[in-house]
């Protein structure tokens, strides 16, 4: 298998993400390789080794994508035997040209602690942890958001992927087999109102999850699962709470969705 | 300010990370927009006008990101007044060639259910969960990692972190004021010793993070800080756990060095 290197002298995580978006468009595999702070020449010697090895293994050149601004270690990758792919080569010129100004390049830009953001997110984490699973529900004045729905259907991961990757605080609180006749809204939740993001699921795939943790509970079962979606569908309805359906949604989706119908801010940048 | 448009048809976390990159590159400010799923004609049209307005508002035109594969809603955006970068349209037709196969292009490629590692992603996020903070030490046979340090030195987002991002399971447990009498290792981490990961921290921000919590605590005391780190980082290279200071570093870089220190693998591909 041709193999694809994920180099920088950060996190790597922009090269990843590079990387990975151009390769998704090829129905092909490869070996994937992430090396991330490459900061130093004996290190840099090193990958390119690895890579010169890789591309002998398979046969053909590895792929190598980087992100590299200091030009000695640079200069060491962009001689491996790989094929390189360096995007910021590609833009930083014409973006200078636009913006009137110099680049300057350092490194750790994109993901080091010296984000304003940083605080904001180690709190949102905290505040998502404290009030996960409607553990805390009188502390909701302080919620950015508060995500309702049945148990499994996406609420704790999407609380805690807001607060690590946007620094929003997110609650959560799980509308129970024992809310569910005539379900209503909690007074603790009506005085939020404007903060609640309503999650539901297909019937069948909350099933699929909650027999994967209860096999053959009520919990579990068919009757259950459609009966506590149709409810708190008809809850959100009533009482007219944004929601989504995250059947065949990834977290990332599911919170670009939050993100964007609650017009939400994120503190990323 | 200028304004710099990320847009997708998808979450447009590709269009941030590339963007961001780029004009983090830059010593000026931006004032900064990410539009997800510009899936229809509409709604390109819609994000064509607030391209317009923000370009004459600001008076230069805005700096748009994205990553478009419709070529109709493509053609939509690139015909605005803004400045367009779209990385793709660089980086396809060279790696079309060095593979020797057409790019497939089809949107939600990159964030969505569709990638192997979902499951395991929600698995760990349950795991780091139920393993946080020492809950669960009967549990470690399943863990990927364990990470250990006093309390707040980022051993929680570090493990929703690695859980999120990479469907790593990763534990945590803190050492405490009553372990630090001839701190030793606890049978239940000793059995595991392979697993173990120390996070550490200087004792001035340890002072500063606890104290934000807890003010004027013995918890938040320099000597009780000084103590614990001095005793945790005695205990790492008597037992030669390997260890990280995690003062100046973001949850990103923990986690990129604790993955590249342990040879971890991570799932996301």
């Amino acid at each position: 298998m041709r193999a694809a290197f994920y180099i920088s002298d950060g996190t790597a995580i922009t090269s990843e993400v590079f990387g990975h978006a151009l390769l998704s468009l090829f129905p092909t595999d490869f070996e994937h390789f992430t090396i991330p702070f490459v900061e130093c020449v004996e290190k840099a010697n090193e990958v390119k080794k690895q890579i010169n090895r890789e591309s002998k293994r398979s046969g053909e050149p590895a792929l190598v994508f980087h992100t590299f601004v200091n030009h000695e270690i640079r200069e060491i990758i962009d001689s491996c035997d790989g094929i390189i792919y360096n995007f910021l080569e590609h833009f930083v010129s014409p973006l200078e040209k636009q913006l009137g100004i110099k680049a300057k390049p350092k490194a750790h830009r994109t993901h080091s602690i010296h984000e304003n953001s940083y605080d904001y997110r180690i709190d949102a984490v905290n505040y998502a942890l404290a009030n996960d699973d409607g553990s805390n529900v009188s502390n909701y004045e302080h919620a950015d958001v508060i995500l309702v729905g049945v148990s499994r259907s996406g609420k704790t991961p999407s609380s805690l992927y807001l607060a690590l990757q946007y620094g929003i605080k997110a609650a959560n609180y799980p509308f129970t087999d024992d809310d569910m006749d005539e379900l209503k809204l909690p007074v603790f939740l009506k005085k939020h109102k404007k903060k609640l993001f309503g999650l539901t699921i297909d019937a069948q795939r909350l099933m699929d999850i909650r027999d994967g943790r209860m096999s053959n509970s009520k919990y579990a079962s068919a009757r259950q699962c459609r009966m506590e979606v149709r409810e708190v569908e008809k809850l959100y309805k009533k009482e007219k709470i944004p929601f989504l359906n995250t059947t065949k949604f990834s977290v990332e989706e599911i919170t670009a969705k939050i993100l964007s119908e609650t017009g939400l801010q994120r503190y990323k940048y």
